[in-house]
């Protein structure tokens, strides 16, 4: 199978900001995108990384990749993996790219003994929910999601 | 003000489990609690750990605590922070400590440039949900949050 998946190097901001840029577009939010090739570079390259970054390569072009950190479940006692970002290129969907991502990260789970996967898929995003349910992922339905940033964060750090 | 907060240590984790344990009394799910001692300490205290943990103290009665991990965010270009739990005693609610913990927190992501602060919450946890409405907190309302784990995170990387 011509498909790997290779873990991103430092030459990759590029590719990885330029695959970042085209996923908010499809998530109609390309104005939302503040970030730099030097900021990823600090984020997933830095002596401690915050992040780490995957690329797909089809015929050694790259087509695809994801972006994932470490979480940690109290109830569970174990760490988990949040799953950033999944894209796949438009020309190169429909190929099972994005499950071969997938799949990546669920063996790390199982080898790292990993209690959970978890990521975020906005609610139109129907093919994208379709995939979800298909690989059995349930909904977090009875949790919301709450978030503090720019002035809020401020006032409440300055309180 | 007799209250104070500072960073837990490897002797906390008996008084962390018990934390953990009340809280998810609290949140009706005692039952999904298999963390241990052994495994907090990995995940707090090991050489690298997977996430942190502060203590509120009143008068050096432990009183509540907050564990937290750091994010990223690929659209801001900068890590975050995820609270993982907030937790407070039944006795000594009502006077701030909350407050305090959060704003702990807050001062944090200021002070890092980190973008965001991030949590769950109970939709039927009313006053949780009034706390964090005052303090200007959104709500990821058009997000769906999905979760790999057990069986289906097995068959996955089994695939």
């Amino acid at each position: 199978m011509p498909l790997s998946i290779r873990p991103a190097g430092a030459g990759d901001t590029a590719l990885i900001l330029r695959f970042i840029q085209e996923l908010a577009e499809y998530e109609r939010a390309a104005h939302e995108v503040r970030a730099t090739e030097g900021a990823l570079s600090t984020l997933l390259f830095s002596p401690s990384p915050k992040a780490a970054c995957d690329i797909a390569e089809l015929d050694h072009r790259p087509v695809g990749f994801m972006l994932w950190f470490y979480t940690v479940s109290t109830w569970e006692g174990r760490a988990g993996i949040f799953l950033e970002d999944l894209y796949v290129t438009p020309e190169a969907r429909g190929a099972g790219i994005g499950k071969a991502l997938l799949k990546r990260l669920a063996e790390r789970c199982v080898a790292e003994d990993l209690g959970r996967l978890e990521w975020r898929v906005l609610d139109w995003n129907a093919p994208a929910i379709g995939f979800y349910d298909r690989l059995g992922a349930e909904t977090l339905g009875e949790w919301l999601t709450r978030r503090l940033s720019g002035r809020a964060l401020q006032d409440l750090a300055a309180a």
